[in-house]
């Protein structure tokens, strides 16, 4: 069971590097890690990593299988009962920061968690992920695309499930200390294990084959467009937003950092370049006002256009 | 008392801007905020900042006044019992991020908070505050110097002082996940009131007062150095560790971002420009590499040289 996750996971990653490296150019490096038994955490990972590159300046995709002795509360929120006891869990997790600003960031994760309570004859299973869009520059049709991508994705699993991921996503990706959605939304979902195990494998793996359908094309018509300093430097402060979130409200960033998780994995997803400025606002009527004023706000996607 | 308290702030933030002012060339803007009766605080403050400038590529300097109805735990480490309570809280932080890689990073705290248990004639009142130094290339005559200062503007208050309150900043700013200190440390106390109101307030000045002493001296040796790209990089990347420590493990950043505070004088704080690379290190003996080996260990400065 765990194998044929296992199986899936490395075969979405490899699928999904490939799919890059064609479209921008990049070579992704490999960086294979293992950690010996005898920690808190045993397992091993493989990153694949761009920096530096002519489509992604910074970018990583990164499995990792990881098993641990004792389960923390906030691994599972809605089962308690399962703090403390023994675990496994295996995902993809992937960040794209792209050099032209046009071109949006992209973040997916896909994971499956197996607890080992003491006396249960089975593990208790389930399955969390999503992935989310982050533009600098809005673009309808991007977002509409995106979004439609993740819905048609569900939709074979139950007619409740986009509209559920949807707003799960617009909650948890929101800077509170900025009243701000990090970006455009996408689906996110947890503690999942409602359809029995296969029927949610089988949506866990819809979610992640969605990832190449809903960015590629939108890298394909934004890669090309020219851009100057202004676009860079809009971007450059815009990813303080990224940092601002991974680091203060990620449940998955902090739970890494503070149980000694391997910190430069965890940080994969830190964008290459990033500036702050003080109480900075866009002119209004700029298209880097128009980010604020039309995409940071929790609009229906799917259904618009 | 309060009164006296604030005369003090406001004139040590007045100082400390005319000084930098002059050292550097840079003109500080003023921002005026107000935050009205009716939510959970309740106050004033006055920003005081530069971007872009000469010496500073960015630098704050704020003081802030404010009264809240409910103490949070967080701000009382060693008297639960007052937590709940109505308070007031004023103080000066600083951090000055200059453009010159040879120029290290400082920040510095003064504050006094007072509570106003039920039922209690007085209120109870401490302080808490401190400094320290980040350089990005490190030199030993400004690591003993930075530290004598404090040593001796805390000496008049019991030998027991620096030795404590250095120790206590070299575990308060330290980067658990990089298992790496943030800088070559200075001095860091809080729930101070055992010398009484009177002393604890002298040694709150004490501190402040040496801000400029310890760090004048350094900048005036350090600004001329010229330096490129190479330099700059490196200070860009290490500057990643300092939105790291303040974003991740800094209490009073989260509490103020998690508490409803002002996102813009919290976050003045982070760097301008900051870079993150995977799994990067310095080639052995380069000055970059002497940084870690030489510089970012617990060393006794002060009694150095």
């Amino acid at each position: 069971m765990q194998d044929t996750v296992r199986d899936y996971l490395l075969g979405l990653q490899a699928r999904i590097v490939a799919a890059l490296e064609e479209a921008g150019g990049d070579a992704f490096r490999s960086d294979r890690w293992v950690r010996e038994a005898g920690g808190p955490l045993e397992g091993e990972g493989l990153s694949r990593l761009v920096e530096d590159g002519r489509l992604l300046e910074r970018g990583g995709c990164s499995f990792s299988h990881v098993k641990g002795r004792t389960l923390p509360p906030s691994a599972t929120q809605h089962r308690p009962e399962l703090a403390g006891a023994p675990f496994e869990a295996m995902g993809v997790s992937l960040v794209f920061h792209p050099r032209n600003p046009y071109v949006p960031t992209v973040h997916m994760n896909v994971r499956m968690l197996a607890a080992f309570p003491v006396g249960a004859a089975e593990p208790v299973t389930w399955f969390g992920g999503g992935m989310d869009l982050t533009p600098y520059y809005g673009f309808e049709e991007d977002a509409q695309h995106f979004h439609r991508t993740n819905r048609d994705a569900l939709a074979p699993f139950g007619a409740d499930k986009y509209p559920r991921f949807k707003q799960w996503c617009d909650e948890y990706f929101f800077l509170k200390h900025r009243q701000e959605p990090r970006g455009i939304g996408g689906v996110f979902f947890d503690d999942f294990a409602e359809l029995g195990f296969e029927r949610s494998f089988a949506m866990l793996q819809a979610v992640g084959d969605a990832l190449l359908p809903a960015y590629l094309p939108i890298v394909e018509r934004r890669q090309p467009l020219p851009y100057g300093e202004r676009e860079r430097d809009f971007q450059a402060y815009r990813r303080g937003r990224y940092v601002e979130f991974n680091l203060v409200f990620d449940r998955g960033t902090l739970f890494g950092l503070q149980s000694g998780g391997r910190t430069e994995s965890i940080l994969m997803s830190m964008p290459p370049l990033v500036k702050w400025r003080y109480d900075w606002r866009p002119e209004p009527g700029t298209p880097e006002a128009r980010l604020y004023t039309d995409f940071l706000r929790p609009r229906d996607w799917a259904a618009e256009g």
